[in-house]
C-alpha cells in the first residue's frame, strides 16, 4: 500500500483504532516502530496496547471521554499510552517535557486527566504541579520503583477496542506557544488519519519507507506525520529519543531511514557541519519540513536526497504542500492540498489580490480535517475562527499559479515607521553570512519610531564575527529597511523543544550589556 | 435603482452610514419611511439622525464602540436611534419589548449599554432590570416628561458620521429564543447591507416599491429586509406599529404597500378570514416569508399577489431564497443564494446524499455576510460553529436540483420509538382541518417509548371541533407515525413577539385537565 492507494478520501472511514486493527490483520509481522533501540511489529504493538488498556481500565478506571496525560520522553511506552487511551474511548494528552513551573501547572490543569504517566526523573515537577492544581489523578511512574509503575498496568489479557467515530477526540496537543501561553488543540481521529494520508499522497510515501523522526511525541511530526503514515502504509516509523546534530546521520544509518523531517534550525545545523566525503552515502531519499532555505538545492546534492516543503500547524493540519512529484517552486511552501481551502486576506478577512501579503486563512472541505477547537478555551477558539475561517496568524502571499509563500508570523512582524517588516525575511538575510549559524529578528521599543529591529545572532562553532561585521554585511546585502539597529551575538537562542525560537523571551530583555547599537543607514531624500 | 443594479457584489463597499449618505445625495426628497402616520424623506431622516447623534454624543458621551440600547416599540425615534448610534461608531441594541423579569434582566445585562431609550409606559420594568443589574446607564424616556426626554437629545447641529468599515458592528439582535434563552447576535454593517441586497435581487424589489412590515424593529424583517432595502433602492419602508389581522389590509391600502412580509401564523390568519369581494383589490404584488403553506396558490389568486419563500435566521442571514423570477417548487424554501454555501449534514457534519434529512449548515463565501458570533458568549458561538460551519439547528433536505426543503427544528423533533418525527410536518397535517387556525406539535414524556406526540390546537373563530374530531382527522389523513396520542384545544398558543411559538412553554405543562388521550393506532404486524 502506498501513495497510490492511501489518500484522504480512501481513509475517510478510518479511526486510529480501526487503522491499527487493519494493519495487524494485513501486516501483523512487519516492523511498525523502531524505537527504544528495538523493532516492534504491528501485532506486538497491538498486543502491548491492548494489555496496557486493560490495566488503565482495571486499575485506573479509564473509560470513554476520560483523558490520559503523559509527561514522557519518546519511548514505546509513550506510543502505547496514546493507542491504549484511544482504545478505551479516552483522549491522550502528551505534555511538553520541557514545561516547568507555571507553564507545566497550566498544562496539567488544562489536561484535567484521570491518569498521568511520568518518566521517573520528571516526577518531582509533575507532582508539584498536580499538588498545586489540587489534582487527585493517579500517577504512573516509568523507569523506577513506585506505588504504581507503568509495567504494572500491562495485564495479561488485552481488552478489545470500544467503538469510536472519526469525530471523537484522539489527542490534545499543546500549541508550541512561541507567541504566548500554550493552548490545547482538540484533535480527532479523523484529523490524524487525514493528515497522515495527505503526507503519504503528497510526499509519495510507500510501504518500504522508514520514516525517521527525532522530535518529541507531543508534537504533530512524530505522531500525525510519522507514526500514523507508517500505520496506514504498513511502513516503519523510527522514533528517535531526541534530535542531536552530532548523532543525526549515524541514527539515520542505524535505523535505515529513507525519509526524515526537519524543523527550525535542523537543516541549517546539518548544512553548516563540516562536509565529509560520505555525506551522500545514506539511505535517505526524501526530507520534508520547514523552513526550506535558499541553499536547498546544494543541500540536496550534498546529501543525495530531495527536500519537500509544506505549510502546516497543529490547528490547520497541512493545507499546503509541495507535492513530491512536481517541480519545486523556489521560496514557495507549495499549493493547496486536497480537502482544503486557503485564502490570503486583509485585516477584515477580505481576499487580497495575488502577490499581496495578507494573513493566511484556512478551511477544510469536510469535517474533522482540522483541529476541533482549543480545549476549554472557547474565547480563543472564537478569536481564531472569525468569519468561519481559521486564522493562522501567519503572513503569506500567493502567486497567479497558486503557489504560496510564507512571509512571517503576523505577531512577529516588526512595526517601524508605519511599515510591517517581516522578521522572517530579516533572518533569512542575516543567515547568508558564512559565520552565522542561526539568528532571530524582533522588534524592540524605539523613542523615534514604533519599533526598531534587533537581531540576536548565534555563530557557527569555530567561526568568529563581530556585531559590526554582521551589521555591515546586512547593510551591504539587504534592503535598507531590513538593516537592524541593534545586533547582539549570543551563545544560543531560547527555543521550544520543537526547535521554534521563543521570541517573547528575547523581547523580555531587549537591551543587554552586549547589545550593540548602530547608526541607521541614511536614506537619500531627493 | 432596482434589482438589476443592487446586488451583494455592487454593495460590497457600503456601510449603513455611507448608504444613507448616498441615498440623501441621490434621492433626498423621496419618501424613505412611512411611519408614525407620517412620511419622512431621506434628507429629513438624515437630519434627524444627525441631530440625535449630536445629543447622544454631547449629553450621553456616546462614542465608538459604545452600545445604545432601546426598549421601544416601532417608531421613527426607534429608527433614528439605530442610525444615530451607528453614526457615532456605536452599536444599536433593540430589546424585545415583550421581555419582562429575568428575560429582560438578562438582555439588559448583555446589552451593557451606555444609554437606554424607553417608551414611557415601559419605563418601570426597564428601570427595575437596570437596578437589578447595578447599571448606571443613562435612561432616555420617549413620550412623557422625564429627567432626560428623547426630544432633548435632538440638538440643532447634526454631527457628521465617523468612519466605519463593513466589519464594524451595526447592531446586536437577540435570537427569538424559541428553544431557550435569547442570545445577542453581533451583526455588522456588511451583514445588513448584504442581506438587504439579496432581498432586492432575489425578490426583484425596485425603487417604486413600498415595503410594508408590521413586525418589530428588534428583528431582521423590519430592519435588514425592509428599512435597508428601501435605503439601497431609494424606495419606501412602511413600518407598522404592530401586526393586526383586522387592520392588516386597511394598513396595506393606507400605506400603498406593494410588498409585505409574513411569519409564523400571519398568512394562515389572513387566509382563514372570511373572503370578501374586494380581497384582490389591493396594491400588493409580492409577499415573502415563512412558512409558505400548501394552499399558497389559492392565497395568491384570492389576494392577487405572488408569494416568495426563503430560509433564514438572524445568525445565517438569508442563504436560501426562491427567486421571484423563477417558478416556485412546491414545498421548497428555495435554492442557495449568491455568496453562500449550504450543506445538509449528519450528526458528525458529513454531507448526506440528496433527499436525506440532516441538519442545515451554512457558510458565507465572503466575510461579514453572517453574524459575527454571540455577544459575550464564545461558548455558544463555538457550539454553533463546529467544523467552521454555522449549525442552524434546522432539519432539512435538498433534492437533486438544489431545491431545499425545511423539515423542522432539530431540537423540536419528537423522538418516538427510535425515530425522529418532524413537529413541522405534524402541524402541517393538522392545519389542513377546516376548523384549525393554528397548532403546535411537541413531544411529551412517555412511559412506553421516548416521547409521544401531543398537539395543541387553536380553532378558527366561529368554528367548532372536538379533540376527537381533530384526532380522527389526523388518523384519516396523516401518516400513522404522525398521529398524536394527545390532543388539546387551546384558546391561544404562547408566541414570541415575532409570532414564533414558544414550545418550551407548552412542554412545561404537558398534561392538563383538558388534554385528551387517544388510543394509538394499531400498526398491522404481518
Amino acid at each position: 500500500m502506498d501513495h497510490t492507494t492511501v489518500s484522504p478520501a480512501s481513509t475517510a472511514g478510518l479511526t486510529l483504532t480501526s487503522a491499527l486493527r487493519n494493519a495487524v490483520s494485513r501486516w501483523g509481522n512487519r516492523t511498525f516502530l523502531r524505537i527504544d533501540g528495538t523493532d516492534v511489529t504491528f501485532a506486538e504493538f497491538d498486543e502491548g496496547v491492548g494489555r496496557l488498556a486493560a490495566g488503565l481500565r482495571a486499575r485506573c478506571g479509564v473509560g470513554r471521554g476520560d483523558r490520559v496525560a503523559v509527561f514522557l520522553r519518546n519511548s514505546l511506552l509513550c506510543e502505547h499510552t496514546w493507542f491504549a487511551a484511544n482504545r478505551l474511548g479516552a483522549t491522550w494528552v502528551p505534555i511538553n517535557t520541557e514545561f516547568r513551573g507555571l507553564g507545566l501547572e497550566t498544562a496539567v490543569r488544562l489536561a484535567d486527566a484521570r491518569v498521568f504517566f511520568v518518566d521517573a526523573d520528571l516526577r518531582a515537577p509533575l507532582e508539584e504541579s498536580l499538588a498545586r492544581c489540587g489534582s487527585d489523578a493517579t500517577v504512573v511512574v516509568n523507569g523506577a520503583a513506585a506505588a504504581l509503575q507503568a509495567e504494572d498496568l500491562y495485564l495479561d489479557e488485552p481488552v478489545p477496542p470500544v467503538e469510536v467515530s472519526g469525530s471523537d477526540l484522539s489527542a490534545l496537543l499543546y500549541t508550541s506557544g512561541t507567541t504566548g501561553r500554550s493552548k490545547a488543540c482538540m484533535l480527532s481521529h479523523r484529523y490524524f488519519v487525514s493528515q497522515a494520508a495527505i503526507a503519504v499522497q503528497d510526499f509519495g510515501l510507500t510501504a518500504d519507507d522508514v520514516l525517521y523522526c527525532p522530535f518529541p511525541l507531543f508534537h504533530a511530526d512524530a505522531t500525525a506525520l510519522t507514526t500514523v503514515p507508517a500505520l496506514l502504509l504498513g511502513a516503519t516509523g523510527a522514533i528517535g529519543r531526541r534530535f542531536s546534530a552530532s548523532r543525526f546521520w549515524q541514527e539515520v544509518r542505524d535505523t535505515g531511514a529513507t525519509v526524515f523531517d526537519f524543523m527550525g534550525a535542523t537543516l541549517s545545523i546539518l548544512w553548516k557541519a563540516d562536509p565529509r566525503p560520505d555525506d551522500a552515502d545514506n539511505s535517505v531519499r526524501l526530507a520534508w519540513g520547514v523552513p526550506v532555505p535558499e541553499w536547498a538545492p546544494e543541500f540536496e546534492r550534498r546529501f543525495g536526497l530531495t527536500i519537500v516543503e509544506l505549510y502546516g500547524s497543529v490547528e490547520a493540519s497541512i493545507p499546503i504542500t509541495q507535492r513530491w512529484d512536481q517541480p519545486r517552486v523556489p521560496g514557495s511552501c507549495g499549493r493547496v492540498t486536497s480537502g482544503f481551502e486557503v485564502r490570503i486576506a486583509d485585516e477584515n478577512d477580505h481576499e487580497v489580490p495575488a502577490g499581496e501579503v495578507g494573513e493566511l486563512l484556512v478551511r477544510a472541505k469536510s469535517p474533522d480535517l482540522m483541529f476541533s477547537g482549543y480545549h476549554c478555551d472557547p474565547a480563543a477558539t472564537v478569536a481564531a475562527t472569525r468569519n468561519l475561517w481559521f486564522h493562522s496568524g501567519d503572513l503569506a502571499r500567493v502567486d497567479e499559479d497558486g503557489n504560496f509563500y510564507f512571509v512571517g508570523r503576523k505577531k512577529e512582524a516588526i512595526r517601524r515607521r508605519g511599515e510591517n517588516i517581516s522578521a522572517f525575511e530579516v533572518e533569512e538575510g542575516i543567515r547568508q553570512h558564512a559565520a552565522v549559524l542561526d539568528c532571530a529578528a524582533f522588534g524592540v521599543p524605539s523613542d523615534l519610531t514604533e519599533e526598531e529591529i534587533k537581531i540576536a545572532v548565534v555563530l557557527k562553532e569555530g567561526h568568529d564575527a563581530s556585531a559590526e561585521e554582521i551589521w555591515q554585511f546586512s547593510l551591504d546585502t539587504m534592503a535598507r529597511f531590513q538593516v537592524p539597529r541593534y545586533v547582539e551575538i549570543v551563545a544560543a537562542l531560547p527555543v521550544t523543544p520543537t526547535g521554534k525560537i521563543e521570541k517573547f523571551r528575547l523581547r523580555e530583555s531587549p537591551f543587554t550589556a552586549s547589545t550593540m547599537e548602530f547608526e541607521p543607514p541614511r536614506v537619500a531624500v531627493s
